[in-house]
């Protein structure tokens, strides 16, 4: 049965058909457009709690990669054949929950598709007269939330340290290094390319940034470390991890966040720095955002605060299409997109 | 000058000469004998503040290959040409110090010779009526501290976790165990050959122990922890840490106290499983007991207390003479010693 509602500037238009990207095969190290499948499928029609959403926005992000494996992981993996996991912010179209009305802006788990329906219970409602709705899904979402309890509950840095921040442009370093430097830290971004560079440090305000494909890593990130480094703030591994660790002083700390530089290689990166833990005392903590889930209300007024008086900086990278956000987790995961990766659906 | 004075059952005897063993050159990969020199020379006289001590014990600990080294670590290299590093336990034979007297007992870290000469400050007044004077190198020494302070304060293991020991047949490795089983624990040890294995399981009471040169370490060792580990107390490294980051549960701890099996390879291990850390929530230490040092009368009172309560079991491994320290040091690089290796000079 075709579903028949209003949307703003059109009248009585019929919705009978979803556009969905299905995971179709797992990555054998990285991921190609194959590895997912576009398909129409009949829409269906919201029951008693049930709420009818239109995804305004996808959100890309680097755990992905983890989520197409079937290796173990700190969540299932994402089912082969099913719509592709994923963060999105939409309007209620239709609601059979109380709480939703339609128009009301909503973040949700639908995935990669066009529409979807969600129990009530799984959609959190979002005020986006203050911020972009789209916010909620970076600097005021899972990334921003990320960068928070990683930098204060585990790389607590003081006054006067140095923290090092990888991928320093994206959706979380960008965050993490620029409270980072509000806490009163010396911040080294690491980034890929000059562009990347010149943005950490002119528009993010770290102290310095460190291109990892200018071949000098090592020495570049030694120079813009002249009294080491106290604070790690990890969202890349492998070799940028590896060198970090020669630099690291004693009793400092590494935020183990991502290691996206290990989610798409075949082979996982073998370090060799291990050593410095021990002779340096480093402590090192893996996260994943969801253990604070309690306290995201906490983070949340904070990092509006602070985005509300302009301290913080934030930017997108918008991919028009829904059938383009193959392609453009493919370049996220390769490092090209420029701040947080959304897809306009 | 020849120095004169009273040696219990003998009489006027006249020590005119020290027997030292220096550090000859520095190890490329496995120390040799050829490392060490031992040489003859006269005897100082102490002079003012000064003791004159004839050592007793030395320890030998894992920590000295690093010391031989000239890499960057923790303190500065032990100097070439000099002797060599190490904590001794001896007897005041004459002192220019208030605070001692012939015939007291004292720790110090006079390094590898017969005797030695110290300031009173850089000696330790040792109590060695209840417990033999050797256990202040062992169990109630350095490496009982190391162990206490790494457990409780880094491991912190809940009754009915599973805790893993590596080098569990070893000075620390035996304390950190059975202190672990004390608070509650599951406690699985890895230990070197089935002598070792049923020492560890029959005499200082560990619920398993694998032994790493079976074979089968990661099947051993996943056989011994069905619910996975909940801490890591790592003595060893290498490919024995880089097994037990395999089964490490959420939220687990990795107290990295020393990684034996790195000291004496030609290059670094190549650790493959750092993922785990992510994905665990794992939180990795590194530990070197001097930063607990305001805090040892603490630990000290707690393992006196434990030991005389008959609640500590505690081996020693002694070499008999200050030639055979070499040897003694290379044994328990390779793991061939048996408990806390001492040399009684």
């Amino acid at each position: 049965m075709p579903l028949t509602f209003d949307l703003p500037g059109m009248t009585d238009m019929t919705i009978t058909t979803n556009q969905q990207v299905l995971l179709a095969s797992r990555p054998q190290g990285a991921v190609t457009e194959d590895n997912f499948r576009i398909i129409e499928t009949p829409l269906g029609v919201p029951r008693d709690g049930e709420v009818l959403v239109g995804n305004e926005w996808l959100s890309l992000d680097p755990y992905m990669r983890g989520r197409m494996s079937d290796a173990k992981s700190y969540v299932p993996p994402a089912a082969l054949g099913e719509v592709m996991v994923g963060q999105t912010v939409g309007e209620v179209i239709e609601s059979r929950d109380a709480r939703f009305a339609a128009g009301d802006k909503v973040l949700s788990s639908l995935g990669w598709q066009r529409y979807g329906i969600a129990k009530g219970g799984e959609l959190t409602k979002l005020d986006a007269t203050r911020f972009p709705a789209s916010y909620y899904l970076g600097i005021l979402g899972m990334p921003g939330m990320t960068a928070w309890f990683g930098l204060t509950e585990i790389g607590r840095p003081k006054p006067g340290e140095t923290v090092v921040v990888s991928a320093a442009s994206g959706a979380v370093g960008s965050v993490a290094g620029q409270l980072a430097r509000s806490a009163g830290a010396r911040v080294v971004g690491i980034a890929g390319g000059p562009a990347k560079c010149r943005y950490v440090v002119e528009e993010l305000g770290f102290d310095a940034c460190v291109d990892h494909r200018a071949g000098r890593l090592y020495e570049d990130l030694a120079a813009a470390c002249p009294g080491g480094t106290d604070v790690d703030f990890e969202n890349v591994g492998g070799v940028v991890l590896d060198t970090v660790l020669r630099l690291m002083n004693r009793h400092s700390r590494i935020v183990v966040c991502g290691l996206i530089a290990e989610y798409s290689a075949g082979e996982p990166y073998a370090y060799t720095r291990m050593r410095s833990v021990l002779v340096n005392r480093i402590g090192m903590q893996g996260m994943i955002v969801y253990d604070w889930k309690d306290r995201y209300g906490e983070a949340l007024a904070r990092l509006q605060q602070l985005l509300g008086a302009g301290r913080l900086k934030y930017r997108e990278s918008v991919v028009e299409g829904l059938e383009n956000a193959p392609k453009a987790l493919i370049g996220l995961l390769r490092g090209e997109n420029f701040g947080k990766q959304l897809v306009k659906i």
